[in-house]
């Protein structure tokens, strides 16, 4: 146990992880990515796992020295190269069923002084290869979850000015805090988290708005929906007929754009911390859909490969509102980690749509999907574009304007 | 960095493994199998494997916790299920020309006081699910290598009243020395090693005895060897064409017995540690090949379970010869781990025979290596049969007899 750690906070984390993030069912596998230094709550995770009936949990760590290893000595053209066979077998395990978790914690900044066309290819040929297992997550085919554990490069990264111990504790806590664990029952907290949750969506499912309006410091954007977006957020349902929890944390809601219909000027508001290499003061500029220019003060490299992966890299395939008084927003600080920062604030994804926020949109053919306005790509990067400065309009197919956030809070109460 | 292991001798360690045991190719992918405990030993190896020119280093991480979390928590049907998809993949890395390393490493008495019959179940469904993926290894398809990190528990079995730091530096010293890798050119050190091996089989294998004669306390045992029997050890050649060492360290010669023709009383000289469990004082008689009685002082069930896991079990698939003055039998330790304990001592395995220590032998249908003595298996499991006392002869067809070994040493000096 990496000193700092309370093991009663990696246990809670652990237990919601289990029971209400993947809902985990008697005789499922579990398949766990990690980061080796995440051992500590895997082996939590496996605890609970186990106690909810799983047949298997079966984890895949990767390491950062291990990765830098490959950036600092191997050859050129092994940063081509993804190991298809590696991919194929965890399609396999998801589509005999099993469920799937990552657990985050990597070093934001691990590849930040390392080649970024190396980096860029290697994640290209990971991505290509990587389709078939990530096809099922993003068409919701299984239950699946996504959290994290407080390594100790990213602690430091967050708090600079700590100690490392210290860092990590202070980390753990926050991620304590933003996955709601505190009080007598998790559980609970998550149940009246998720009727929250359900209540805005429901909303803005019946809205049906045509398009949004982004109105903010650098930012003029308009952004179409296409017929039938459908608003999802916290408790899903997956194929295999489990509901479950994606993120832990969560806080947003989010929908379909349409990947033609995007228009306008947008600027991040918070670092994106993509493949070990940190993005940041992006501005985007969109037309029919695509980036036209894009720039970022910082890793402008790193941001022009990301948009450069394929065809639908540059257009959006998610956007997502959350406010700016989320509790993790509330916290102030900056995690580097898009888990926890794209639930303090209003973001959109660069790449892949979810198939299930169109309606009936799973298992549609590709080809179809994208005809109705679902953007199509190897990638998925969420990227922060919220305030406390940022105004939000949803427009009517009829042309009403309808306030949807003002300084970055819902506009509407529905309490 | 565990305290007590010394960086440089896992550096050490790490490159004669990739070096020498695996001898690692450009351009190949290099999967690794290991306790996650062993992360500072396969961090290494990756840095010597891309330095060498691989083009992916894949970990599998198995962890102790997570298995007996297994053993403490989860459902008892769980105990029948393998992940098959698991071993698919593997043995797809392997099919596309991946190297494999296992390190081993494990708590050898992990599973002392959990269910012997749940342990059996799941070492079977293992076995079962995992046929795909050691056919090739058993076959010597690819290039791999076995070798060992000092794992804390391991350590601390071994050395009972040493402090665990101090277990963990103790045992990282015998690992060393035992792999050759004193002075200042180990790789040196590996190629006398291997031509004074290659000098032992060559005359091995101009003998062509038909059978061996084993004499010791509580050992009577005649062992037939199969007509085009071909004894092995060191330096192999995989069927990729690679040159490799698939064990670190290794002072066996090895070949294939004949299935059918063993007979006599056995006994065993050293513990065995086995899934976790330590099987104690055996004593096996067989007649025409196999084990018609089989009795153990310590982990009789364990035994009994592992004689039954299929047909082939209660058969022997290798015989391998060891001198009692072994640098790792001079040590005197014993290390409840068959990479070493196998190396300082005379040994058989029940199952599985080796393809390649029979003439012609690779590629050959399993019911056509049958007919000519090599046993079939799910299982290959060694265990330690010499001592000084132990007296070998070898028959030839004609019934000449040879003295092979006196008091645990070569009678016949090759140098």
């Amino acid at each position: 146990m990496p000193h700092g750690i309370d093991p009663d906070q990696l246990d809670k984390l652990a237990e919601i992880t289990v029971r209400t993030g993947l809902n985990l069912q008697s005789g499922q596998e579990l398949v766990v990515f990690a980061p080796a230094e995440a051992l500590p709550l895997i082996r939590r995770v496996a605890v609970h796992a186990y106690k909810a009936g799983a047949n298997a949990v079966v984890p895949f760590f990767t390491d950062d020295e291990m990765t830098l290893a490959r950036f600092l000595h191997a050859p050129s053209e092994s940063f081509d190269h993804a190991s298809e066979w590696y991919y194929e077998g965890i399609a396999k395990a998801l589509e005999n069923g099993a469920a799937r978790l990552s657990i985050l914690g990597n070093d934001p900044m691990l590849l930040a002084h390392q080649d970024p066309d190396c980096a860029a290819r290697l994640s290209k040929a990971v991505s290509r290869a990587a389709k078939p297992a990530t096809k099922p997550i993003a068409n919701f085919d299984v239950n699946w979850c996504v959290t994290a554990f407080p390594g100790a490069a990213w602690a430091s990264q967050v708090f600079p000015s700590e100690a490392p111990e210290k860092a990590q504790k202070m980390l753990m806590d926050m991620i304590f805090n933003a996955s709601r664990l505190e009080g007598p029952d998790p559980v609970a907290n998550w149940d009246a988290h998720s009727r929250n949750l359900k209540t805005r969506i429901d909303w803005l499912n019946t809205c049906r708005f045509s398009e949004l309006r982004y109105r903010g410091p650098g930012t003029d954007l308009t952004i179409g929906l296409p017929d039938g977006h459908v608003w999802k957020g916290g408790r899903s349902l997956a194929g295999n007929g489990v509901a479950f929890q994606p993120n832990i944390p969560t806080e947003e809601v989010f929908t379909c754009p349409h990947a033609d219909r995007v228009s306008g000027l947008v600027s991040g508001t918070k670092p994106l911390s993509y493949q070990g290499q940190l993005i940041d003061g992006i501005k985007v500029r969109f037309e029919a859909g695509k980036a036209v220019s894009a720039h970022a003060a910082k890793g402008q490299d790193a941001l022009r490969e990301l948009l450069e992966t394929d065809e639908g890299a540059c257009r959006i395939g998610e956007v997502a509102l959350v406010p700016d008084s989320s509790p993790i927003s509330r916290s102030g600080v900056l995690f580097y980690n898009t888990l926890f920062d794209e639930n303090a604030s209003c973001h959109l994804a660069f790449g892949q749509s979810y198939s299930s926020t169109i309606e009936a949109g799973s298992g549609l053919p590709l080809s179809t999907l994208r005809e109705r306005g679902c953007n199509q790509s190897m990638i998925h990067v969420d990227w922060m574009i919220g305030s406390a400065q940022l105004d939000i309009d949803g427009v009517s197919k009829t042309g009403e304007i309808v306030h949807v956030m003002r300084k970055g809070e819902w506009a509407v109460s529905l309490d």
